[in-house]
């Protein structure tokens, strides 16, 4: 029921997943208005928390909604993850209080892939959970963003950067710099077959430098939505220029084809998500804007780190540690 | 002496700007290796501060520096304005130690002009100076940032946001928070005949919401690095699909013509520099790739700044505040 184009876009995505995968889709929502569920099971929800609510307090209010109830379905092994679309604190706070913490993480946090235009994505977190860290936390998000950058996307031995303003340990903020010497400690990078890499800058998130980018959830944010910002900023330019004059159309035309898969490649459609690492179950946070594709996507991801076991790996890494 | 193609690109742009713009420019140096000054003014220094030296310690030693003179030259009325490519902390520690700070002025801060692809950039500060920060130095550089808009670009009555991660004041990070508090009273942009538009988001950054977007040093450069970095992957990307085939070389040289302007607008040499603001005198830190090119337009940006009087807009606005 949650996102922009609910729930239509949804069911739609939903339904994409099941017949192209064979993924067996739940949907959690108002029965009347999921018109058109096919094949999928519907398991009702009456209320719906609206996309500007205040996370805690719906999630608390809300018994009946559809993020609670999907939240429970994992909780109860009626499914092996939730994917939403709706108001991402409420889907975090829906997850954190009813599916619980993995034992011994201090805070979950959000893993968003950002694309890279020629090579695998890196996976930056916490980006937007926890708008002030502690260090042991990023030490934690350290170790969840690796175990996630092995399920996902088959990095063995992954590359950890710690995100600040020089490489040299003594450039970043007072966060930054302690944390850096805790992650300096090749112990936790060991429990998790990682690598630390050191700092890494803004200019190398999208430059194959880093598998795992670490930060704070405000740092973390600012820096996803300026990246999405600058992106469709510059992209939204040239394609005002390429439709300026015919003659700009035609050449245009040309060079669509091969511009496509570039496209296919940035597009946010096509990450798959961000995942709510460090909740005791697979809790996948799709864009507002998603449609259908992109919930296809996010149901695939969410099937694929069920079967890779990435709850569990993390819940042995953090006890290990 | 400062910048990856010191001297001669440096010097070349000095001479540009001379030419072009009648600027009077003095170059401070070793002159030894300051070969072909053609008309300009040599001021010897025989000490050069490397690019990645330690910049309090190597200010304090080198006294007979190029970037210590330069900032001497401005204190002691033989230069109004100095221009450096080089070590970024060692040109703020040298104006800062010789030109010393405007009175009542907590921090200066660093404004970065934001290119945007259809309209003026914004300008954001703090973009590295201060690494951690309080809310009320983010008032100051609030208020310097309007100053900047207004000289710099004609904004007659600057809408200055604060950087956070949703636009409702109860969100970002307890900074954030507190500086929105202190924003959000109107004295403080009276004082400089600005508006607070409330929190912006990173998405918000090259899309004309904001004149000006106030953050901490810390998240500034992050964010500047991550736009800049985007920025070029994706140019990247794209000038190896107009390379890819014949076909696509030929409609990439019809484009060409039309994409020019855009290039133009969003190059980081073309923006002039980023001024450190709050110091006694007029400073300009360049990019240490800087080309010729870079350094005409950071002089003329300097010639500009000194002309509006813009240190004494500041002085008078901190005095007032």
């Amino acid at each position: 029921m949650g996102g922009d184009r609910a729930p239509d876009e949804i069911v739609a995505g939903a339904r994409q997943a099941h017949e192209e995968f064979g993924i067996p889709v739940v949907l959690v929502g108002r029965p009347d208005d999921i018109t058109d569920p096919g094949p999928l099971e519907v398991v009702g929800a009456s209320e719906v928390i609206p996309m500007d609510a205040d996370p805690g307090s719906s999630v608390r209010r809300m018994k009946d909604s559809s993020l609670v109830r999907a939240a429970e379905l994992v909780r109860d092994g009626k499914a092996s993850a939730m994917v939403s679309a709706g108001n991402t604190g409420a889907t975090m706070a829906s997850a954190l209080l009813r599916m619980g913490r993995i034992k011994g993480v201090a805070r979950p946090a959000i893993a968003t892939p950002i694309p890279d235009p020629v090579g695998q994505p890196c996976v930056l977190l916490d980006a937007g959970a926890n708008s002030d860290c502690q260090p042991e936390w990023l030490v934690q998000f350290a170790q969840m963003g690796a175990i996630y950058s092995r399920d996902r996307y088959g990095v063995e031995r992954p590359k950890v950067g710690l995100l600040s303003i020089g490489e040299e340990s003594t450039k970043g903020n007072s966060l930054v710099k302690e944390t850096h010497a805790l992650l300096a400690d090749p112990a936790w990078a060991e429990a998790v077959g990682a690598e630390f890499i050191g700092n890494i800058e803004g200019r190398d998130l999208m430059a194959s430098v880093a598998d795992v980018c670490v930060t704070d959830g405000f740092t973390g944010n600012v820096t996803l939505k300026s990246l999405e910002g600058g992106m469709r900023s510059l992209i939204g330019a040239l394609l005002g220029v390429f439709d300026s004059t015919d003659e700009a159309r035609e050449a245009a035309a040309t060079l669509l084809p091969a511009l496509e898969p570039l496209y296919r490649q940035l597009d946010p459609e096509n990450t798959g998500g961000a995942l709510l690492l460090g909740v005791d179950g697979v809790c996948i946070i799709s864009h507002g804007s998603s449609s259908a594709t992109a919930i296809r996507n996010a149901v695939r991801t969410g099937a694929e780190m069920v079967e890779s076991g990435l709850v569990e790996s993390i819940r042995t890494a953090v006890a290990r540690s």
